[in-house]
């Protein structure tokens, strides 16, 4: 007779178009927490651009969570690029990652209210570390599980894999400089990140 | 002459691709309406970790309802896979059981704002039921309207069925208990929903 | 020479897409209008009872503007199926029709919060009007152009056009008998859709 | 070894589905912005009317962010379509691209709010610069790294790029205008974006 199991949440295609709808969402809600200056609040045409300054903190906050997810994104893309197929356990780990991708939006609005807390800093840095953890259980189920296609370039999935634990690695040590201070941490974290959506070919900084 | 009913609503991949986008709205949402505490609020760094830890409460019901959602998405993605077409009655059949998703944000949080009151915790069973009777009538529908693809795998729309049918019992007993006290409903209904996602292959849990 | 207007705008698939995800987005956003009820206006368990009793009408409201989106993505799938291609001014009269469905959320709100006001169902009936004719132009363009399947059913592209002008001409009467009463309008339109949905073979209703 | 540079976001499809997604999100909230009058400042009929029409200015400058998102929509559709692949580069340059999007809604809201405000003025034509710039940059990198089709239409790609410094030229003129008056500006600007729309072939004004 018929298992539920052996069946369920086996299509590639929908569990790619949840993923990017999912990302599409927590993208666009990320600077929808922006909120235009109240009217009532702004007197004359001068406290209207004094208002928009003070938001420019924030709008780097945003920056840095967009490029978190876009990141993520084009890690889970590329890990699911080299899939023949999934199965019922390997649908459940992307959606546990893509659980993590929902919390974006509360982790950023958190750490863009309190930008000088460690506590808004850490619950941003576990949110990251989440993603990571999740994608990278779901590249090493994978290819445990036999799903990985017969044509992948040799040796592209560990390469995955290796890119996310250096990128948690320098993750880590940027949330540990909150000890020092969360502007630090921040200035850090971004500049991972920028390094990693530019990988500039110099001192191999691209192979990290 | 042509009639309208006979070609509309026929394309089962823009039913698919609407699915999948009202999903990724619905599970986006549900975190959404977990707000950052207010700046005004927090006088200093204990007291946002304080507020953080009183979130806990709120984040796991996010967490449940980001089960369910997935579970109901799976076990769509499931039997549409089997289809080798659709036809208006079943698109609207779906239809309806989208509109089931859409209100799960509202019951989701009318369920973390009252997590002790009988009456949200009703609602948010009503809304299980709700996806569950409409998935399963879906599902039965396209099997008598002959819709169900002929290289379907034997049994497996029936396995499809019956893990509705069981599973509704189940949450049926975790309903049942709100009669003693609304957490033993949650921890129940919790316990069912991770018995699903995990699936161990221990005393026949996931044949469940 | 090259020129932008010949090439621009003729991906049909990527206009599906777009508006599976607009649709998607509009038909989740109806319903996230609809705020659980502030836990510091509840006393008592009775209390949230009340509460939630009083939402009942905003409920069949959102129901029915679920109902209106879902008959016009059947409506615009419908036509887009028979479709060998687009053209940048097919697209951008169908960019035009996901104008009027991203202003259902707002038109329903409304209704919602003024259910006796005239002027509120007015616009409401606005909406759908132009959603109808935008709908009908883009299936009037697309003939004239000759972007139709050669292989569309006999008679199917007009079975849609007419479809519409018999439904409009129905929200027109369920609009005018707001002379009498709102309350007529919208029970009057909320027969006609659940027609549409149900398509009873009874008196020819499902070949209006 | 492998090199996870040389395979990550390879996926022109996600790529595609991404962007769908998130100007389908872009879109519905412009106008998610837009709230029904509340319901104990409305004491009488009138007054619901009333309130309706002072929105108006509003609903305008919603339908100007939706036409200039439908225009960025077809412009990037176009591009992507004569590409036979992505790599990460081209992939990053689009989700900067996705990312000025994102910034849409609150450019939108912002100057639905201060309509007669340089700086509101300002930052919304430095969202549309925004768009133009990274689209233009994606297009030039794409020819450059030889990713575009061989059978792509002889001098197309070049006629989306020409296209864009010309209408990035006459919406700083129209920004310009705003030393003289901010509704200059928004009704040169919307002028102009209804000549990308409506495409009239006369004067050539749809080679511009």
């Amino acid at each position: 007779m018929g298992h539920y199991n052996r069946f369920a949440g086996a299509n590639l295609g929908r569990l790619e178009a949840l993923s990017d709808g999912l990302f599409a969402v927590a993208m666009t809600l990320l600077v929808f927490d922006l909120h235009a200056p109240a009217a009532a609040a702004i007197a004359r045409a001068g406290g209207l651009t004094g208002a928009l300054v003070t938001l420019l903190p924030r709008l780097l906050v945003y920056l840095m969570s967009f490029l978190t997810l876009g990141i993520f994104w084009v890690g889970q893309q590329t890990g699911l690029n080299f899939l023949a197929a999934t199965d019922r356990n390997l649908t459940w780990l992307h959606l546990g990652f893509l659980f993590a991708v929902s919390l974006m939006p509360f982790s950023t609005a958190l750490m863009a209210g309190f930008i000088a807390y460690r506590a808004a800093l850490l619950v941003y840095w576990c949110n990251i570390f989440l993603l990571g953890a999740l994608l990278f259980a779901a590249l090493r189920y994978a290819a445990g599980a036999g799903l990985v296609r017969a044509d992948a370039p040799e040796g592209a999935h560990r390469a995955v894999e290796r890119r996310i634990v250096i990128a948690q690695a320098l993750y880590g040590v940027g949330a540990a400089l909150c000890l020092f201070s969360t502007y630090a941490s921040i200035g850090f974290i971004i500049l991972v990140q920028l390094n990693y959506v530019i990988a500039p070919r110099v001192w191999g900084l691209d192979r990290l």
